[in-house]
């Protein structure tokens, strides 16, 4: 084994994503798993689909229970990583699946998130050009959120091949398991089953500065993006449908050449062929973005539609990916490339 | 009883739909029933919770059969429409749940459907300007599609007070039913539960051209609609998130205003609370559209959300208001306006 | 109107599906509704598919906002509902949706429910034999529990006839509105879509001793019931397997000729053709129970299928239809016959 | 690689399953795909979820494109198998995921399946006694069915213990995999979600025979099973409660002890801890099933619970196990233990 790692907020639905994917990672050993609330209670009560972990008891979330991994993973409440990071040394890699380092603005943290700005890791998208050299040589990574790395994933290509105008429009519609394990009435298995809703609506969604951000460092120009969120009725899932004008003259030819160029070498991409669209029952529980792209002649737009699992490559498979690449480790490995279907 | 009503296509859903409301309707007694390939089965084996008729045998879609009635209702598959429409008598109530008779525009037929242009009725949107006036004088009804419902509803109030310009985004999620009772893959149980899946893309939905009808309609100008529809793991209802660039100096204030206007009369729109946002789960089974708006400040754009039962007010319950119309009957008579939840 | 109606609870699952109810109720007008911590609020805030509700605000839940009132309907937590009942006259129809008053045996009270017991209302379930008479005699009103109204509906008749031995064994699935609007991690619609799970096995449900009870008294002797209850990916319903050792000599035509006696001059009871079973999409928002019975002649037993929703026949419907006896009104007024489907 | 496979019926459920699995199989590497009417189309038009498979090719299910394998998958319609299988040579591995050769009494096939009995081969159940030895020294395994898996692991230690008495009720619920990817009304989406619905009742679902031939192995003696399935509106997963009489005198401790005693050494068997309950979110796309057991005290009757997986260790993940053993390889090898939630 050539890592042992250390899970915080264990008992979550990230938590219990990164278990599972670590438990079939052949370089990593896991080691203390931690948590808030359910502290001393086993995780088997919490992920009884983790057959070899359920006996293991919950440690507390503090820094000596941390300490002696050679990574640590922070599934935490948004505003707690930065307190566990501080106290973990430089040596330690770790590796925040919260919001608090992803956004290198600080007036864009504090119009979306509030209070103050607790710093810029490296940010966790190995898709991003140049970005794998940055993740090799870091010890701190952001995870990406489950959105921006579905719209980021399904219009790079677009912004990197100059045939996009800076004007994006998503909806996307995502699983519960996004909101996390919080028990909120409107999370009730009763309230969702049978119904999309809309929540978020207006542009106030915190996702939406770190796709500007992801997209105008691709675009090389500012990005606006407008994102409406809604929430489906299945547990896992990101279906994002991204759709930006297109810049005067484009073909659909060009447009899919872009996209065959950009995705060629990705492990983790995959261009449809023509004529099949994305349904997040290709990637459930795979890493795997599954990415088709249209020029919609008439309303002269680029219709891009990502499907990633918003736990795996949105959030624990996505994490692991950088964490290889940190660790001097192939970036693919221990990482589910099918999902599992129907 | 004031008028009776056969229904063709009776085994359908829309058909199943038409007769759950109709069963309650104090005006409307139900007649015959018909059904192409299903025909002399019992309307038990096709819909089990409508008590009442479950013994009632099918019979064939026939000139036949449909005459003799004040009312007939079509739910058959597009195309079959006008030849039944033809021989029935200019006396009586025709009214169409396909597409065939709802596009003015022979070029958009042909563009979006191919084959020659069967003509155009009025269409069945009471709440679009001046159109109550229309429906209170005709034998011949166009019921509108279900997404084009939905997006009307969201957007008509936006562009009858000149606060959007004419460059639409919609995204819009639907339930399984919207695609009918074919027996096709994707439409498999296994397939749809747990997944939202992307089709149509680019542009090429044959709803566009009807939804970009309505909107010029009411914005006296041309209006362009780019519209991706995805499929969700639920058996009824649409979500559809409708966007457009605010015109130059609009305000939240004013834009709510402008929608608080165009729902004061309506007794089946309903405009929520600020704060308060669509689900289907609000609409399921009623014939009443929830609505909400919002401007995104930071990209300049309109966002409406419009939750629908594509079934009730997107196909049946909207025959049976445009039908209550042209039949001298209150409009709302015998229209579910509650949903079932949760 | 006859009646005026106040409901205490109204923020709740069955508390929503009696105001549903209740809105299309010829002769009984809604008064007060009240809550417990949700005192304040709106009732739309909880109930957004009531659409002329939606602005009411909760009362809380005390003998003085409930008096005056011809009906108050109790759909409160266990427990909680002698207190109440006590400080209205005895004029006051009471209705309670809740276990207080079910059971007639303290010492089945205190096994399966603990404290000590509150007494006996007449059980609101006038298919039992003789019951209506009962329930138009009084205002105090018991309403079954969900599952013990679907294995009554569905066994009651082979005992009535005296097919049936008294060992009974019986498994079924209910909705998740059936566990009421708690927050509990369990209950997340990121945890049950998907899966089917059971809970409170081994004997230990507290609706056991009320299925025994209604079939004992049906059958004039001790039945004997082993149940286990499911959890399953739907938001209402419930489906019930029930069995019993068949009496020898008994023969599938006389079974079934001992359903249609018994189901023949039933309002909401329906015995399904031979050849099909029942799914709880039958009676999806009607206080309908679809039952189907079938002789497994190898294993010589009893196999009884009823599906009910939980909310409607199995809570609220089921309220209704007692009530109605005991406001001297008929006993069907108000309640829907049909489901909504698909 | 140890060995070569090809899979018959690649473009079904079992087939995409069995594909899953192997494409992670560290010593089988996967030949030839063929399929039925699917012959001559992609595999990534059928299993979009197996991305490195998305371009392989079907062939048609021919003795010349299954011939030159180490071991043969078949999955293939009821009947179709033994014709297959006789071309195939003595020392190719067959391994049937269908019904054909599972019975050993051809009275059984002929009064649940009519027609010919095609023969028995051994039983592809390691975890029966003595099953193992069987399987290492085998070319031909008959995969059980997804039904008797659960309820043969779930009872299984009872009645090796002695501490049940022959008389079994089993109520199970599937998944809709479970009935394969058929085009039939009742399988649609619309259909089946939000439902539970009842089928085959009354002792006549064909897995019945299977499942009294397991437990009257282990038994001793005849054991008579009464069997009713139920369609739940998921995608995959079997939760089957299973009952029978205790013997006078069991206690709650000695039963178990039993079961303890019976999935000690067991790596896909896992017995949850008291008082915890399967769910079949346990075991989504996992080899293993959870399993609790309960004295019910009052009714004396063993309540056995078993959750699999019905594609996976109830078909596709049983087959490779068994093969497992057939090829002399580690009965684990390749098998997922842990599943995916939520």
């Amino acid at each position: 084994m050539g890592a042992r790692a250390a899970v915080a907020g264990a008992s979550g639905y990230a938590g219990g994503e990164l278990l599972r994917l670590l438990l079939d990672h052949p370089e990593i050993e896991i080691g203390a798993l931690t948590a808030n609330q359910n502290a001393g209670t086993r995780l088997g009560a919490h992920h009884p689909h983790l057959t070899p972990l359920a006996d293991r008891e919950l440690g507390e979330t503090t820094p000596e229970t941390l300490a002696g991994h050679d990574v640590v993973f922070l599934a935490l409440p948004h505003g707690a990583s930065a307190a566990v990071a501080e106290r973990l040394g430089d040596d330690t890699l770790v590796v925040d699946c919260g919001a608090d380092f992803r956004l290198a603005d600080p007036a864009a943290w504090e119009a979306f998130y509030g209070g103050p700005h607790a710093g810029t890791w490296p940010y966790g998208l190995p898709e991003l050009p140049g970005q794998r050299e940055v993740l090799r040589a870091t010890r701190r990574i952001a995870v990406p959120g489950c959105y921006p790395t579905a719209v980021t994933l399904a219009l790079f290509p677009a912004f990197a091949a100059g045939l996009a105008e800076p004007d994006v429009v998503v909806v996307a519609a995502s699983g519960t398991s996004g909101a996390g394990r919080s028990l909120k009435p409107h999370l009730l298995g009763s309230e969702v089953m049978g119904a999309v809703s809309a929540y978020n609506v207006g542009g106030v969604h915190r996702h939406t500065p770190e796709m500007e951000q992801n997209l105008s460092a691709v675009a090389g120009r500012p990005v606006t993006v407008s994102f409406t969120p809604t929430l489906a009725p299945m547990s896992r899932g990101i279906l994002a449908t991204c759709t930006a004008p297109a810049v005067p003259g484009v073909t659909a030819e060009a447009l899919r050449a872009a996209y065959e160029r950009a995705f060629a070498d990705e492990p983790f991409l995959r261009l449809l062929p023509p004529g099949q669209w994305p349904s997040t029952a290709m990637t459930y529980g795979a890493n795997t973005a599954a990415v088709q792209v249209a020029l919609d002649e008439r309303a002269r737009r680029v219709i891009a539609v990502a499907a990633i699992d918003n736990l795996t490559k949105g959030t624990a498979g996505g994490a692991i990916q950088s964490a290889n690449l940190a660790l001097g480790l192939p970036e693919e490995l221990g990482l589910p490339l099918n999902g599992v279907a129907p």
